[in-house]
């Protein structure tokens, strides 16, 4: 029974691009419920300016009401110094940290070069170091929507000038799944080789179906420590329509299934997935609050 | 570059569980189309009993109307003697039979039991033997919705008795989508040895997420052939809202990409996946449609 370790990101990475406003009340309430479930880390929200991402203008209430669970990270994405500031007046366990290895993307989605991202993150991680641990997402590591093929070596290149600077951990997204099983495991093979200190985290999308078999890929490859958005939530503004995010409940039902130790209390999961709907006010493309647990049976027809 | 055999079932497991009557005219139209794409079969419809099936009441005029396409094979659906008279009067280039491995599945789905439907297929089996080659679809091999767990074992021994018949290939059928990655690899393992001189096909569901991870364990473990219907159509009256069969664009996109030759020209696939939805009238859970291949790129947003 291998150990797998979950992020749940949907408060910060689903919440940010619905369309309307969720209620502070209801972002506290699923934390406070998914605190219970038994992630190992929730990335709550982002300490961004509300002008930028507005749905998450509440980040100080929202972590300041949260009722923290032992055992489990409450972890805030954090863009410069100013939001690490914030970020640790909020009292985060960890910050995560976000630029792409990608130029053409770096610049449409944080609108500087990634050298000019390297630098204000470089001195982030400098400023908090030995205060309070940090996490680099690194975006379009499996391609770029514009640019196209992002190269493993240009990924392990911006991982190690991260991992040079004392991070204690990576993420590696697949930031508008464009990933495929055979990619992911060449490059969890890489990474596990290069960086086997530090926490390895895979972070997928399900924009062509792909989600499930990549973290299978990934998980095959020796990876133990995956993202995932409740309910799929999230998601990329270059593919309208499409799936976003792996939802986490269909993720964990899948491990659990393969006999993975993820830690979660599946039941109580469930019942929030399910309520998930009516907090966004729209359907969500997970499947299993759908469809159920491989286990729930079906009475037989009458004869 | 492992070849990989596709068999489209969109007009016959797809068409017969849709709301509407599809035309006889857009049934012809898409299987030739989908003639044109590179796949190895095209399981086309059923002959059954129009009542039994009223949606695909057209199979004689669908099957004599089609423009057959050399190299791919015609192959339909059938319940019984009368049928498979039916079908080789039609010149299927391959009958399809079908029963459950799950008593409680088979009384539910058929009216009889496992040995009343094994007596009934094994006859037409005898009867045409020589004449066409016949494949044995076994439904609920991964688990029974009714019962739940169906035994490794108890697949295997209907595949024998089939097996023993001398059928040409058999179809391994997660009917409701309750395989997972790792009881996949189980099966193929143990049907590869067991019948390495049968066509193995495995048919997925996507009701609960898992549908190319299931697919890709499958291809790893050896599996050259799968079912996939259009869109993602078909599916499960036991799981409402969730999703039917895996896409075969979505399926064959992940394959392409990984580098397995699956035979099929995508960019023609694409477009009739992408007009699908105009011919049912809804939209359908494939994925690569609505987000485009992972090689199609979107240009950069302007400084």
């Amino acid at each position: 029974m291998k150990r797998i370790h979950f992020n749940e990101v949907v408060t910060r990475d689903g919440f940010q691009m619905e369309p309307e406003f969720v209620p502070t009340d209801d972002k506290v309430a699923l934390v406070d419920a998914l605190g219970e479930c038994g992630y190992a880390k929730i990335e709550v929200t982002s300490f961004t300016s509300p002008r930028a991402i507005p749905m998450l203008r509440d980040a100080e209430e929202v972590m300041g009401r949260i009722r923290r669970v032992p055992g489990v990270e409450y972890s805030v994405l954090v863009p410069n110094l100013r939001g690490a500031e914030r970020a640790m007046e909020s009292r985060a366990d960890e910050l995560n940290l976000v630029m792409s290895t990608s130029e053409t993307h770096n610049r449409a989605n944080l609108r500087m070069s990634r050298e000019q991202s390297f630098a204000g993150l470089a001195e982030v991680i400098r400023t908090v170091a030995g205060r309070v641990p940090v996490n680099v997402s690194l975006s379009t590591c499996f391609g770029c929507p514009m640019e196209g093929e992002v190269a493993l070596s240009e990924v392990l290149r911006w991982a190690a000038r991260f991992a040079d600077l004392g991070v204690r951990g990576l993420t590696i997204c697949d930031t508008t799944g464009m990933a495929h099983p055979a990619q992911v495991g060449d490059m969890v093979e890489a990474l596990q080789k290069q960086f086997a200190a530090l926490q390895l985290t895979l972070h997928f999308h399900n924009t062509r179906g792909m989600g499930l078999a990549n973290v299978l890929a990934a998980a095959q490859g020796g990876i133990t420590r995956f993202d995932g958005s409740l309910g799929g939530l999230g998601g990329c503004p270059y593919a309208p329509g499409a799936s976003g995010n792996i939802a986490s409940e269909d993720a964990i039902h899948m491990l659990d299934a393969m006999g993975y130790d993820t830690g979660i209390d599946f039941t109580r999961l469930l019942a929030i997935a399910r309520d998930l709907p009516r907090i966004v006010g729209h359907t969500v493309p997970g499947q299993v609050a759908k469809a159920g647990r491989i286990t729930d049976l079906h009475p037989a027809p009458a004869a």
